[in-house]
């Protein structure tokens, strides 16, 4: 098993020491998936990697012990499954932390974005969303939840809320597979000002992972958002849910 | 098992329909994980959970899909261990996006921040690493890794890699339990002029998990900067990662 001792590597932005603790047992698990980041690194984007029972072989260990290390490469987005066969990942997208919508942040890297609805009704605004967007409780509030696509991959998952006083005809005369910022600044003449974000990271509830075609438990970047428009008034509650193993999100600090 | 039906409510910032889907099967650690996120409202910040064996007889189902239930909520942080039991667990730490440093942004919360020293050696610069901090291959590099600590609390891990030239005296006057940035602003006159920041999601590696003490393979998010002085010169790429469940990050977007 002398060969299952990891590679070690000083790479800013890589774990340090491959992860390995100092003292302490190193995981056998953790050992292969060492292994088959080396491997990744070789075959680079696209290339597939050997089936499960073989590198069982080649590491000398069970394939309970190879599929855990391939299932946090999945969730990680090094690796992707396609098909049968298992192959590596392209690196996450990275979508700018700015007022410009999903649709201008995908298609400014290259990717075709796209929208999907999945539910559009409306609800009487119970109290904290009311007072976040600065209406009376109970005040009619349009729910528009929508899959996010790249290329017509699913990626994310967008729940936006906005008071139906503002956008009346939503249901109407809006295209729910079109920007939605698009629509307030043509149609209604509703520009953005500001906005807070929050990010955090939560796991897929069953739920999403259905409508966004992931593994149950994938961690997830969740971004909350209150926007207001040019005049400072609330505008939108937005919550969405972008796959971890496929986003990152970047931002100029000054 | 009627009683095991989920609850549903409609919170902007909570998943639609409590997660569940419209159509297909509830997990049924799920809908016992919607039930004791319910209890955990109830219970309210430092409530103690009854034990995994009463929750498993309330819930009429085995020990085990309790225990994925609670997995799942510890992992996201609604949840924390205290000695053999499990209490709700206080709001995550909001951290601004900023130039200020930890120090600073965990202060502003009204927690105490500390630092504690994992190692601090020198190395060549790898390539990457020598471009991105404009210095020649090969160049001199410290490496300072850090837990980060809140009120005691160990709740993430800091690589620092700066070149040694231009801090030659790190090893000797610098207290590694203090801020770096304040260090460099008041002995060495640097002051930060901009970065760059990338935020994704990593699970944690088994020595990360060992050195800040969480369970292996929690989703962490992970912050790689790249600041710049005010002369535009590079000057320090850090690596950070915090605990998903105990940190969120905020932005005000303009």
């Amino acid at each position: 098993m002398e060969h299952l001792e990891p590679p070690t590597w000083t790479t800013p932005g890589a774990p340090v020491r491959s992860g390995i603790p100092e003292h302490g047992r190193i995981p056998k698990y953790y050992a292969v998936k060492a292994h088959v980041a080396a491997l990744i690194e070789e075959l680079g984007e696209g290339g597939t990697l050997p089936a499960e029972r073989d590198l069982a072989v080649r590491y000398e260990v069970s394939r309970e012990t190879v599929r855990q290390a391939l299932r946090e490469l999945l969730l990680e987005g090094r690796l992707q499954r396609r098909g049968r066969g298992t192959v590596v990942a392209g690196p996450k997208l990275e979508q700018p932390l700015s007022l410009a919508s999903y649709t201008e942040g995908v298609r400014r890297q290259g990717r075709r974005p796209g929208r999907r609805l999945v539910t559009l009704d409306r609800f009487a605004a119970p109290p904290a969303l009311a007072a976040e967007l600065d209406l009376e409780p109970g005040a009619s509030v349009w729910h528009m939840e929508r899959v996010l696509l790249a290329d017509d991959e699913r990626v994310g998952l967008e729940s936006t809320y906005v008071a139906e006083a503002r956008v009346p005809r939503l249901d109407r005369d809006f295209d729910p597979d079109s920007s939605f910022y698009a629509y307030l600044r043509e149609r209604l003449g509703i520009g953005f000002g500001d906005a807070d974000e929050r990010i955090e990271t939560v796991l897929a509830t069953p739920r999403e992972a259905l409508l966004i075609g992931t593994p149950p438990a994938l961690p997830m970047l969740l971004l909350h958002r209150l926007s207001r428009d040019t005049g400072g008034r609330p505008l939108e509650r937005v919550r969405t849910l972008y796959r971890g193993d496929r986003f990152s999100f970047t931002t100029r600090l000054g």
